[in-house]
């Protein structure tokens, strides 16, 4: 391969027309497709499964709020950091992104609860809540 | 409640023992006890799921950099941007979550694909890749 085809293909998306004149590149560009139906499969699934998530989150924002409970509740949160980091070693998952997706999720949920609180319990409040 | 008593909710966790004496604020922590194993219940499946899309996600570093392919593939972002709104309306998810989702898993496997192409395309260079 020239540079300047290298260069096209470092800064451009996959062209399948163009990889078809390279057999071997053909190949990679067919299994990274397969690879990419598999991963908007699963992101399907992980939005969907989100939707569910902060749906039960809200019902526990509208519970805390009326029961004068605080939107914070670390000892949840210790037991759901050493809960996920098993789940997480079982699966393959790197540990990092495991914690990342703890603290992404709960952060966002502690968010919404405060707002829950801050509106009297209302759940009216968050944009999206059935 | 008074003030004391209030004062000390919010600042623990929910103490059962403690709401028992309360008749509404059990009832409140007996929902919330339902609610929280099904988000746990939730967090399985996800995690579950992203190991797997990080699985692929490091397949397909591996073909990009053997094919000499960018980690960055801004049409692809375009693609997943305008396909999981889609699926977040229909979800019933706010789409400020869905985007952050979809920022924090390509912005990682963009940065595992770099470690890749970095380690002339050997997946060994992650901690977990199976």
């Amino acid at each position: 391969m020239s540079d300047s085809e290298h260069s096209d293909w470092q800064k451009t998306t996959i062209d399948s027309a163009q990889a078809e004149q390279h057999p071997e590149t053909a190949r990679a560009v067919a299994k990274i497709k397969a690879l990419r139906q598999s991963i908007d499969n699963i992101d399907s699934a992980i939005v969907s499964l989100l939707a569910e998530r902060f749906k039960a989150t809200s019902q526990v924002g509208v519970l805390k709020a009326n029961a004068g409970f605080a939107p914070e509740d670390t000892k949840r949160e210790d037991y759901q950091i050493e809960r996920l980091h098993r789940i997480a070693v079982d699966a393959g998952l790197d540990l990092q992104i495991a914690e990342m997706y703890r603290e992404f999720v709960v952060t966002e949920a502690k968010k919404r609860h405060q707002r829950i609180a801050e509106a009297g319990g209302d759940p009216g409040v968050l944009d999206v809540f059935a």
